[in-house]
């Protein structure tokens, strides 16, 4: 117990160097927090990241698939996840996006996460953020 | 030590089906997270959400009225919160949302939690929304 | 393993009490939750916070100088945190945020932390707020 705990940043593949000093997620001890993720298609080498599709569904996919890997990269999995932060920009998004998330979530067999949904300013042309806390053990 | 954790959804009796694959909040290992939560009453069968009255003081106190149902079904109280997000729609409801919540919290006995108030956009007539993680133990 | 964990509320001396029953900080077991920070100067008797200088620069500094002392308070430093939300006010503040934010973390000898930026509403004068969670050992 008296070892001191090492904070890890998780990058995987999939994505590209963070645009400030911090990290896509770090995992400390039993916790490990995903940063705001958003719908950026996988990275390209000497390419800045851009958003798939000008859709809501494709963007908000894309923002799970992101976060996903940064939990698997941590050893985690949505199963693990205690709270997901939705940062939408329309209240009008809210019913189409409810339908994607719940078709997304469908399988899990533990229970699903609690949630905030707010309405945000994003970047131009994001629709839609996400973060993730997820507890391990 | 070498357990596996259980991910436990809390789902109070005042509360509905969360309209999406989310629980309004969920406890693991010593973390319990209390989702957003709005000025709700108490379900009633058949019948969608409502917020209570419309002034600010009502759905205020409802809100943490929601809040306590969630961290009570988990085992916890206001006592164990250590950050309390506050969502405000605006920043002239400020003062008179300190006031209300000044009141409601003058009895604990712990160190009040942390806060961080924002202001940000929420669904057509709520005015406030708040969310909470507590440690256990 | 038995004993109650005890919640601390953080106040630095540098910190004026705040305007409601919350607090600055809050540390329980291995978690430190640094309550919404802003670009408030160190705390004069008998005057209200105020903000310093009235650019992002100054404020941005200011605000990771007040996240920094309530972490030193509790026991821990920039090294520990594993998420950093960020509010600011305007998507064209987000570069220089950016540049700001490098230069102060240039040093870190752990992993960044997380990081969720997010464009929030926010009381008159302030551009830019940000909160952290810390895990300790």
């Amino acid at each position: 117990m008296s070892e001191k705990l090492t904070k890890t940043a998780l990058t995987p593949a999939t994505h590209t160097t963070p645009p400030a000093q911090f990290s896509h997620g770090v995992r400390k001890g039993g916790l490990l927090q995903v940063a705001g993720q958003v719908g950026f298609g996988p990275a390209e080498p000497g390419q800045a990241p851009r958003p798939v599709g000008p859709g809501l569904r494709e963007q908000t996919l894309q923002t799970f698939a992101n976060v996903e890997s940064i939990l698997r990269e941590g050893g985690a999995s949505w199963e693990d996840v205690v709270m997901i932060r939705v940062y939408l920009t329309d209240t009008a998004h809210f019913a189409e996006f409810n339908e994607i998330y719940d078709e997304y979530f469908a399988d899990l067999t533990e229970a699903p996460a609690a949630r905030t949904t707010v309405y945000v300013g994003l970047p131009a042309g994001l629709l839609v953020e996400a973060d993730a806390l997820a507890v391990l053990g």
